[in-house]
């Protein structure tokens, strides 16, 4: 480690990875296969195809190809705003009084504010490809929204955002966003759809769930002639598309000689930590490496930690496959206190199976700590952090500070997902100490437990 | 011009310039002196020393050192998040369908959201340096605010930022943001200084203004121990500091031996479009170059286009020194119905004098015109700009159409200053077709020109 360690390391334009990397070709026990709900038999593309666009499906369905081609239309978008940052904590290292190296990966310099752009572009492109004109899809906080709603305007396809209400109501610049970048929003429930309508009849003023939008978005999808519904994260092709986090990392840790030692993520469905860790992953899969592995979730979604390994469905709404995975029960609501996203019930399946295995760790932060060290992190390194990536920034300080207690001088590398500007409400209730934690009792557990489907695979 | 450009040109950390560049070294006909507004004669070190911080005083008055070292402690700041990206707009050419090349410096990677830090962090490093423990300023839009908060926590200052009060209501997150990073923040007026304690009782229900703002922060700076006022734009030595845009502009440009014909920025009071040009107008100037350089104003507050070149006070209190320079008068207050910042009375001296020279063009441009550039823009590059910098775009579409009709490949270079994240209220208004246009009357020029102090030098 001779050559001297610049603040930020980029790579050039020429050096941005060209393929995505699928580490469940290097997984000798794979995650097990979706299942269709009403046959319990492996879900075929045949299945999948009628809400989703046809090459996710095949890379949902592909646990082979080890390396997928970026197609070039794809990578065109990619370079608007790639590479994505990796950067040298020095000011934090300076603060904290570590031995340790810590960089973090920072995804949040594109509009969308996150890494979401890397799988929506993915999937407008191949929609594109595909001849369709239109999507939908459904948004809770609004990066994935966002993010969507920038790539189809750069391909030129219409899109309807399904919007829970609630959050079209408290983030109105959010909404306005997503308008602006030429999207239709819908605050959902609404009467563009039957089931917006079925849940109004049964209760007029609610402010709308995250499983009422998805259930909304996938009914448009299928009613419309060319068009198909997109999700943001969970499933096995948005991870594969986040891989491009991973990559773009490792080649240019490599360009310097440094190997981690521990990587963290924050864990909602698993794609930004999923796709940040999977290169390297596959080398400790295959033995070559002695890399520690941490996913980091909210102490009040505690799925990884506290949840089960079972079959369950990815909507509350119950409409999709089932999915393997670490769960809460897809009935399980964190408390109203929780800021910021992380919020989903279960996990991607291939990071729940290498959890289930060993290969990867886990930890729940309560949001008061999660914030102390996302301001910590912003008076040193300048930057916002959104309160997702602030566990991830959380547990790195912890183990950076462990470092100083043991004289080890460990390199630590985490995922800075994304950018807090629209996070603001959350930092005011911080700053002004009326924020709270809520760590869910094992009763509140036990009743998202239950939603959990009765089937044979489950006992 | 063999070289494949890449869609971002990137320099390497060793490559960021180690040097502002002063270019009233290398003006034959140099902008005028500041004037003392008691005695009206040269303003003197010591008469700014009392106010400002002496390093900058030295930097304000010096128009003879061409290069000025950038110090380490600045460098290491600096390098947190530059270089800025210099973006070759391919998409954006492509939907124009013209055959000339668009770059734009992006200043907005950062969380201040845009180029404001780069003085900031001068400024508070010198403060630093000087022995201060604290410093004041004021804060209309929130970007200065935000800038000088982010810096002054990184080197371990207090600050105190008086916020225009319908401002600090009207923009809640800003507000939020400035206080995350540990800033003290006051809605002026207020009940601290004394000039807001005079104010209020003349008018207890005043939204506040920026005049009244720099009135209370100089104040609090003059009458405390180790503290001094620091100022965003208009400068010289904010100019200076600024140059860091252009230095690594030229740089990165000459990578790849491109040479702009047509240089581009939106002006205030003129930091941005100084710190961008300066270098490539040092080049004008020696003869070694032809490339036209347009300055961009809302025609809602024209103090190039319609202003006089007179000397005029800073602020509305008129209580600075006097500045020779393109004004509407220091009385003129912009329309209501203005988004966006670009709402200064008067331009950098520096700038003004090279406009009444003819070295400099400018334009001035309605807003909803601004907006459709904004949007046009943000659907094929994907940055949502701020309402300031897309001044810069409308003009950069506008030559890059006339190439169009005119078959000329034309180089267009563009400063696109910041982001747009607290200004969705008005794309909010742009969306909804509620936004307006206001061009003042003759008469509403008059009012604010009768404002411009009656001395000999005005005659």
């Amino acid at each position: 480690m001779s050559k001297k360690i610049p603040t930020r390391l980029y790579l050039t334009e020429d050096e941005i990875p060209k393929f995505w990397y699928n580490l469940r070709a290097d997984m000798k026990d794979k995650p097990e296969p979706i299942l269709h709900p009403g046959t319990l038999q492996n879900a075929t593309a045949a299945d999948l195809e009628g809400v989703f666009c046809k090459e996710p499906v095949k890379q949902e369905l592909d646990d082979t190809t080890r390396l997928v081609p970026i197609p070039d239309g794809l990578q065109e978008f990619y370079k608007a705003y790639r590479p994505a940052p990796l950067i040298r904590a020095y000011f934090l290292e300076r603060a904290l009084g570590t031995p340790a190296e810590i960089y973090y990966k920072f995804e949040g310099t594109n509009t969308s504010g996150s890494h979401k752009l890397n799988s929506a572009g993915a999937q407008a492109y191949y929609a594109k490809e595909e001849g369709l004109t239109s999507l939908t899809t459904e948004t809770g906080a609004g990066q994935w929204g966002t993010a969507m709603a920038m790539a189809c305007a750069f391909y030129g396809l219409k899109l309807t955002v399904y919007m829970v209400k609630v959050s079209s109501q408290q983030k109105p610049y959010r909404k306005a966003l997503i308008e602006t970048y030429g999207a239709n929003l819908v605050p959902s429930p609404s009467l563009t759809t039957d089931s917006g309508k079925k849940i109004l009849a049964a209760n007029p003023d609610t402010g709308g769930s995250l499983g009422c939008a998805i259930s909304e978005a996938i009914e448009t999808a299928v009613k419309t002639d060319k068009c198909r519904y997109v999700l943001g994260s969970v499933l096995n092709h948005v991870l594969l598309h986040q891989s491009i986090i991973g990559q773009e990392t490792k080649a240019a840790l490599e360009k310097y000689d440094i190997k981690p030692d521990i990587i963290i993520g924050c864990a909602g469905g698993g794609s930004n930590l999923g796709g940040l860790i999977s290169p390297f992953m596959g080398e400790k899969l295959a033995g070559k490496s002695k890399t520690r592995f941490i996913a980091v979730e909210p102490a009040s979604c505690p799925s990884f930690t506290r949840g089960r390994y079972a079959y369950d469905f990815g909507d509350t709404a119950m409409t999709t496959p089932l999915l393997r995975m670490y769960t809460l029960g897809n009935g399980f609501i964190p408390s109203a206190n929780h800021a910021g996203g992380l919020r989903y019930h279960g996990m991607n399946s291939v990071l729940s199976k290498l959890y289930k295995d060993g290969y990867l760790e886990a930890r729940s932060e309560v949001q008061t700590d999660v914030f102390d060290a996302a301001v910590s992190f912003m008076k040193t390194e300048g930057i916002l952090p959104a309160p997702e990536s602030s566990h991830a920034i959380k547990v790195a300080i912890d183990e950076a500070m462990e470092c100083k207690r043991s004289g080890e001088k460990k390199v630590i590398l985490f995922g800075l997902t994304g950018t807090g500007y629209f996070d603001m409400t959350a930092y005011m209730a911080y700053n002004d100490k009326t924020m709270s934690d809520h760590v869910p009792t094992d009763e509140e557990l036990e009743r998202g437990f239950a939603s959990i489907p009765d089937i044979p695979q489950n006992k």
